[in-house]
């Protein structure tokens, strides 16, 4: 499943030098997560409420080009791995009106039990939505 | 009870004018508020375990000056007012270097019930730290 | 002119109590100011490339209602005072869904010449779009 | 060159389940490089007056651990690689109580000349600093 969540750069996400911060990257990659985790029916809360988290444990962004205030960018979010208890989703942001690619991800996320703490199988509602390939 | 707590403006907290973006003052404030608590040994959390919680229901903030990256500030926290179930703190916040005033604020507070959602009475070791004046 | 900006809170904008933070209603105020500076054709950067600056003075903000992540928010943006070089904006923010109102904000902002550092009056295609009682 | 910077966590920098939010850390992470290259004396602002900028091309993060609000944070950043005109930093971040590490990260930053919008070589002010092997 891959969904694609249309952002604005707002006045205050933007740095001294007129772009877009590279920490603020990490919040609209965020932001385009939730909205897949939304639409696969299995949101943070959801998950949480039955007591599984989800915690990043590896980033690896490029920064490919700079983002100005105003620009709309569009976050692509896709799963490209998936094993027992751990999946990759790829993020990739485009500036809407050109296309171009202004950052390329790969986020690694572990389902972990709250009570626990430790690593849980990834339910079956959300393991269907990923792809099944073994990290 | 005074307090002061000690900031750096850090690079990531100005905007594309090279200020600290209005907004960012209120995060300030709030620090040097959590610092009046703890110091007065109650801080949030340790209201909170006991069932209160603090609304801030009103700040009215006036901007004095303008801050630049690098810049340590001072942020000056004093009760000036306290009523049964509320109180305002003024704070201030100074360049350290000239003592130049940057912000005056003044911020009025509830003490909240957790489970009832309602205004409860100042507890009585926060109280003693506060002026006793009527609002 | 009175504007209305929509905007999602955002899963990484509400705090430890789950929460938008105060801080980030001032964001979410200076977003819809320039909403309604871009729709009044005068946004900051065209003030700005004229010498203009707009300084924010005063904002006295009352805390009505919690938001929650996921919320839907108006940001309702209209003059309600114009002197020689100020103006004051009344901001209110809504609940999309049940239209209560959550934040009710003043904001008065001053006409800056960027090479001065001093007031200047506004310029009368701002002026056309502000009331003309005097502050 | 290795560099220290004490960081405490802010109650504003907490998410809702009480953890330091994972873009945070690239705040963090920035105010550490900011502090190594103020000790290298060049600083970004230094840098830029020369006509050279520094662009964050590739951050790959490992979350090792999780923060809460209070807890006092050490950020320790170290070049690991130099070339012509891009090189490396290290930059670890360990809770000061407990010297547990919570953070890894290698952050690939490129020289740009801000004319001409290209890579530039490392000033040699700079490059001092920097391990002199070829990335």
């Amino acid at each position: 499943m891959k969904t694609t969540l249309e952002i604005p750069v707002r006045s205050t996400e933007v740095d001294s030098m007129g772009h877009v911060n590279n920490a603020k990257y990490l919040e609209y990659l965020e932001w385009g997560r939730e909205d897949w985790f939304k639409k696969a029916n299995c949101s943070f809360d959801n998950l949480i409420a039955r007591g599984i988290g989800l915690a990043s444990v590896n980033i690896n962004i490029d920064y490919l080009g700079e983002c100005l205030k105003d620009d709309i960018l569009l976050v692509v979010t896709s799963p490209v791995k998936a094993g027992k208890s751990s999946f990759v989703f790829l993020q990739e942001i485009f500036k809407k009106d050109s296309m171009k690619k202004v950052i390329s991800t790969h986020v690694t996320i572990v389902t972990i039990g709250m009570e626990t703490r430790k690593s849980t199988p990834i339910p079956s509602d959300l393991s269907k939505h990923l792809i099944s390939t073994e990290i």
